[in-house]
């Protein structure tokens, strides 16, 4: 269980490289009504009833403002042929919503097309902590698409689930 | 993007069921002194500077009280290696630290032997939203243990990370 990392932000970012995580999108419009989104990799669910999931993000991202002033976004989770649009979302911010890849949803909010499955989330909470907030959503509504393998960020790349691991 | 689900559980599990999640275990204790610990698939990074993260959890749950009442926790980064540990901890509550798999740690907390990654978390939020909560540590100290590839959870099945998503 060595080396013992003295630096909590060493420790934090090694740490976390060891970690896989589901990949989500999440879409919003700002009050001027432009659509904003980004890729996610913090989605869980909180609980099934009343179905509640949670997100974290920067307040100092681009997309705060709008996650501040709307009541509800949209929450895509994202399989193995979204790679790109994974891509996408966590790109120049001008290119985001350049092209066909969404529609508009419910609420008007920006659907992403080829989706495995999209929910509504009401958000009930925004937590701030330093510069940074938690975000829980309730869910009000959603879809599925064709099924997907899901897709996976894991040291810095997406991948697709593998094999089982032994019991 | 049909059927559309208009029944807000129905589509939350169905959704959820298409996401994949990396595994955590989150250790502490009574007020008495007593070990707790459960298997997480919510843990998620919310920021590295300073290091913090989340987890979720139900306040109905056997281990809310000692997660209530402590400072501090030991995060745990799951491996494919450790999938007995997941299911140990998922597990019946009288079995969970029955045996040698663990040993006192930092704060006297469990520490969690053969993982990849451990970290201590100060508990610096308990957000409670309807019966559950998301309860946010900064962490403080970790440690790498041998490497392995993570530990996933998807489609109700212990997985590893599979092929590249292609681009």
């Amino acid at each position: 269980m060595e080396p013992h990392i003295v630096d909590d932000v060493s420790a934090f970012k090694l740490a976390f490289r060891r970690h896989a995580a589901g990949v989500a999108a999440v879409t919003g419009r700002t009050p001027d009504g432009v659509p904003v989104g980004f890729t996610a990799t913090s989605l869980a669910s909180l609980a099934a009833v009343p179905p509640l999931a949670t997100f974290n993000m920067a307040r100092i991202s681009t997309a705060w403002p709008a996650i501040e002033g709307t009541s509800h976004v949209l929450i895509h989770l994202l399989g193995a042929r979204n790679r790109a649009l994974a891509e996408r979302l966590a790109g120049a911010h001008d290119e985001r919503f350049a092209g066909d890849h969404w529609s508009p949803g419910p609420h008007d909010l920006p659907l992403l097309a080829g989706v495995p499955a999209w929910m509504l989330g009401r958000i009930v909470e925004r937590v701030p902590v330093a510069e940074n907030a938690v975000v829980v959503v309730q869910i009000e509504d959603g879809g599925l698409g064709t099924d997907d393998e899901a897709l996976l960020y894991y040291e810095r790349s997406y991948l697709t689930p593998g094999a089982p691991a032994d019991a």
